[in-house]
């Protein structure tokens, strides 16, 4: 079994069921509830946040949601903005920030959707031209969950900033932690978003930074869990899994990134540049590789390759029609390739033998496929 | 260790570490993903889902949330409502009600709290009195967090309908599911929610029920899961152990009453009736017996009882300020008890022998206590 799906989910590191095991059979305790027991593990939720500040050289705090989507979702909805104030986007942002900036212009909001190249990356340019004084809200991705194209966030805060020093900057960073090296501090946003599951913490966990000095309101409401900005009991095991998976993930970055461009590398140099077009370029994160095959489908070769245990991305795992639509038309792709898309992704359980044999398959199955296309 | 605050949250079953286990490390895939082994896993939500609407006897949908409190404000955010029209809670409903109607409030509806008694009951002669024609929601609780206490849901639902016949009606059942048996169709509700963690799952998980033909706004937006209800990546895991921990909670619940009935039974005879005032009348759910102490305040005796290993609870853990003001009055005690409220509550882990053990230091300590507060 080949998973080249990462930027989709990951497996959980092993460590992570101990860490279950402690926090639902042990300390399995209310943290909200006033004996010691129950204090201490809030206590290590405290931890758990401070480490995280740490690892991500934040100033401020971390609340933590049950998923990226939902870290988006209060970032964006929970910001204090003014009626009908501008909130600018990207066109390439995922269905979780997308989506819920299009129920913001339902709502009245001004939202604008900055114009991003071929990879979906931003150009500075183009974001001088929609960002306005009265911009309340700024939400552009750190890392293209499609490409792997990093947006230049410090640049983009910094001309948001210098047109209005009172907009709030947030960046979805969930294909950013733990696939680059992130530095809240230098990339100077005031909220920023990441769920564990893409970095080997399990499913249902995510997390909002926060930085000092910034007020939200809360989208959920209830017993004031979060510094009243996210009720509900503390999902503490998957909590502290998600601290410990982000450490050692960004322990092992350097291993990893080398693996990946390595991995890179190897795809883009053995396929036939006619027949597979890669889309991702070198300004990319090597974590996540785009590419479209002419005349082929990609739902076709994704299934092909399922046959040899090989399991591949055709785009957001999490998209919906209007998105998967979006995506093509955005990488400027001419028509023979519209179809062909498929994304392959990376993390540290993978080897190169997986890869070989990766390359040495899809080029047998498109030789194949191509033959029934043209017939 | 003697864990008497099961109402808080409880330890979770053995069994959903192998569920864990399998999810985490095997079947870790994206459940919206396109290739087979993703597919098998949205096919397993879907089997986990029509389990729990077979466990519950309801004629709907499953839309599982990452806690009772997301599942509450997804129900009274979420339901359809002309603006300004009236929406009836009860008084003692817990904060992740309470709150999120009070937001509501905020934006103009007519929220009405409605009249309970000194356990928490709503009184249907006082439902009638505030269910008007142009009430769009109610919103009661099943079961009581603080007492035990159960509304005739059926009977509040029905006067509702009958009024309005196009009311939502739903009812938060976080207190409810495992500890008391439940038949949504009976119940005649349009919502309901439930949280895993209240009964031996995992904690991060919730559920609402949607009964067949009441449509629901999102209030979480992104991708597109759970019928476009509830978007972000599924929480396998702990949705598969949610599913099992019902099936087994539901399979044990008449043990589980005899239990909770005899440990109870045990507790009322043993305690002095002037000095520990019980509060759970006989119509209360066993497994939660709330009881006052007199003069000495209910968090002296939690951190007294702790010392022994004992852990018992003095209200909602997920309590703020506020609602541990709400709660004592609406208990309508005299001054002497206002301050010492404390509750126990049971699981099928706890044994008689524990039970015994709580009664005698419960005594002992609160016979030296009293002497400090007496001089």
């Amino acid at each position: 079994m080949i998973f080249l799906d990462n930027a989709s989910t990951t497996k959980a590191y092993e460590e992570c069921l101990d860490i279950a095991k402690k926090y639902l059979f042990e300390q399995y305790y209310n943290p909200s509830a006033p004996y010691g027991k129950a204090i201490e593990v809030s206590k290590d939720i405290r931890s758990a946040k401070l480490k995280i500040l740490r690892l991500l050289g934040g100033d401020g705090k971390i609340i933590f949601t049950a998923s990226g989507t939902e870290s988006d979702n209060l970032a964006l909805l929970g910001t204090r903005k003014i009626n009908g104030s501008r909130i600018i986007i990207s066109q390439a942002e995922h269905p979780a920030v997308y989506n819920t900036a299009m129920e913001l212009k339902q709502k009245g909001f001004d939202v604008v959707a900055v114009k991003t190249n071929n990879v979906g990356r931003v150009s500075i340019s183009e974001f001088e031209k929609v960002m306005t004084k009265d911009t309340n809200l700024v939400s552009i991705m750190h890392v293209n969950n499609e490409t792997g194209a990093i947006n230049d966030i410090k640049t983009l805060c910094n001309v948001a900033k210098g047109i209005n020093p009172n907009v709030i900057f947030h960046s979805d960073g969930i294909q950013a932690v733990g696939k680059t090296k992130v530095s809240l501090r230098t990339l100077g946003v005031d909220l920023y978003s990441f769920s564990g599951h893409k970095f080997h913490a399990p499913k249902g966990i995510g997390a909002l930074y926060i930085k000092k000095g910034i007020n939200l309101n809360p989208i959920i409401f209830g017993g004031g869990q979060e510094d009243n900005l996210r009720s509900a009991t503390e999902n503490v095991p998957a909590i502290m899994s998600l601290a410990f998976a982000l450490e050692k993930t960004i322990n092992n970055l350097d291993t990893n990134l080398a693996y990946a461009n390595e991995f890179r590398q190897m795809i883009t140099k053995s396929l036939n540049d006619d027949c597979v077009k890669i889309i991702s370029d070198d300004n990319s994160i090597p974590f996540i590789l785009s590419m479209a095959l002419k005349y082929v489908r990609g739902e076709v070769m994704l299934h092909s390759l399922e046959k040899y245990g090989i399991m591949i991305g055709t785009g957001s795992a999490c998209s919906n029609q209007k998105q998967s639509k979006r995506i093509p038309q955005l990488m400027q792709l001419s028509p023979e390739y519209h179809n062909g898309i498929i994304r392959v992704s990376f993390n540290s359980f993978n080897k190169k033998d997986d890869i070989e044999y990766f390359i040495k398959q899809l080029k047998l199955e498109y030789n194949t496929l191509i033959k029934y296309v043209r017939g």
